[in-house]
């Protein structure tokens, strides 16, 4: 089955029969990562987003207790429109539900955030290659010496993934992920990962595997949206909902919509 | 004496009080680099410019025997208003003189070529080091292998000036400079000297003297103003005149004016 638009992914997961990973679906619509907090967090976390944008760039929120986001798709339901989330209870995880209606409360605040999603489509446009999607598999992701600017308890460093590149196609990456502020903007790094306290790129901490940086090419790193996932998890709220791996919110923007200016 | 427009600056090459290097004259005005070829040339210079543009961004072109451009100054005369000359026949220096009146013809044709002078400023703006600044050389230049898109007699490889950064500076250098395409744009390479045929970096083509790349810095490298005269040389015109190296021309243009919309 093919997936034309953000409203039909959001639908099919709805009504439960879309519970897989949603790269390549509905190509050119805005992917979200989602983090869901108790009333009572909302506000540090929405700081730490602001503090942090390209780790956590906004794209939108919710008002307490409504599962409603107007601004990235009129029928849109947070509780029953990605395919899987993730349950936490005081950082530790306890599910992984299709629909998390049962976990709802009248004080839950929404958060979506720009994802790589985006500017790997814009780099697919103008030809810079993607390793890893030629691969079929994640990105590598690692934990860096990086800090991020803390936000009462929200704290900890900024994880990065990794695409390797030879330097005209890095500085070309570098042009067109510029354009792209809302979904982690402009690379991090490129070259050297023991300036960010990267001891092993060929180990990263996250992702499903290794990908190789060839000779002549360097490795280049954007802010992540693991980011936020492991700050809250680190604070150990008593409830956080976030998206499973790869499941992303679609949305009804286009990937297009968040670029600003020309950059080259 | 301070020269604080390219008006003041013209004027005083104009009457002689004034012959030396530009680097630093005039803050905010755009500096050029000169090409002035006889009328038989002028149609495949310019279009080997249009082929080119990072090697030779065209700000500004004479009429045949005219020694005005007013789009770059309204009082300009391309004779007179550059500290020191050079004077070449079938590719050989024979004079290095402040004014070349006695030269002129009509059917001559001047171009005006955009400089790193323009984004070197831009970057020390954006507190984004120049060591070669810092260090009151010229920058390092290297011949490459980087082939230039010939235009009847012109063709050769593309000549680079490199700039030694840390990689956060090289990727804020990369958007700062993609934003200035009429004087130079973005990088053309980074990090791997031998990948454009550049053998041993600490050996400069042209240039006062090396510029030390340090531990955890990458060379970046930007097509240089040198690439059209080491090409007209190459071509053995029966008479062209250049500009003295470092001694530009200075128009009425601003820096900030050659800025395309907003990279980051």
């Amino acid at each position: 089955m093919k997936y034309e638009t953000g409203l039909s992914v959001r639908h099919a997961c709805r009504e439960g029969v879309l519970n897989h990973q949603t790269a390549g679906l509905a190509p050119g619509f805005v992917q979200g990562n989602l983090a869901i907090l108790p009333g009572a967090l909302a506000e540090d976390f929405e700081r730490f987003c602001q503090l942090n944008p390209q780790a956590c760039p906004l794209l939108g929120r919710s008002e307490p207790g409504s599962p409603h986001i107007p601004a990235l798709g009129l029928d849109l339901d947070i509780r029953t429109d990605l395919p899987r989330y993730r349950v936490w209870r005081d950082g530790v995880l306890v599910d992984e539900p299709e629909d998390v209606s049962a976990f709802w409360r009248d004080d839950l605040v929404s958060f979506v955030l720009g994802c790589s999603h985006s500017f790997e489509e814009a780099l697919l446009e103008e030809a810079v290659p993607v390793r890893h999607l030629e691969m079929n598999v994640g990105p590598a992701v690692y934990l860096t010496s990086i800090p991020t600017v803390p936000s009462g308890p929200f704290s900890g460093p900024m994880v990065v993934s990794m695409r390797p590149l030879n330097p005209a196609d890095a500085i070309r990456a570098v042009q067109i992920t510029s354009r792209f502020p809302a979904v982690h903007g402009a690379p991090v790094h490129l070259g050297f990962p023991e300036q960010i306290g990267i001891a092993d790129i060929g180990k990263p901490d996250y992702g499903t595997q290794p990908v190789e940086v060839r000779a002549g090419e360097f490795p280049v790193f954007w802010a992540c949206g693991i980011t936020p996932q492991s700050v809250i998890m680190a604070a150990k709220p008593e409830l956080a909902i976030t998206h499973m791996a790869g499941c992303m919110l679609l949305t009804d923007l286009r990937n297009e919509e968040l670029a600003t200016g020309v950059a080259a």
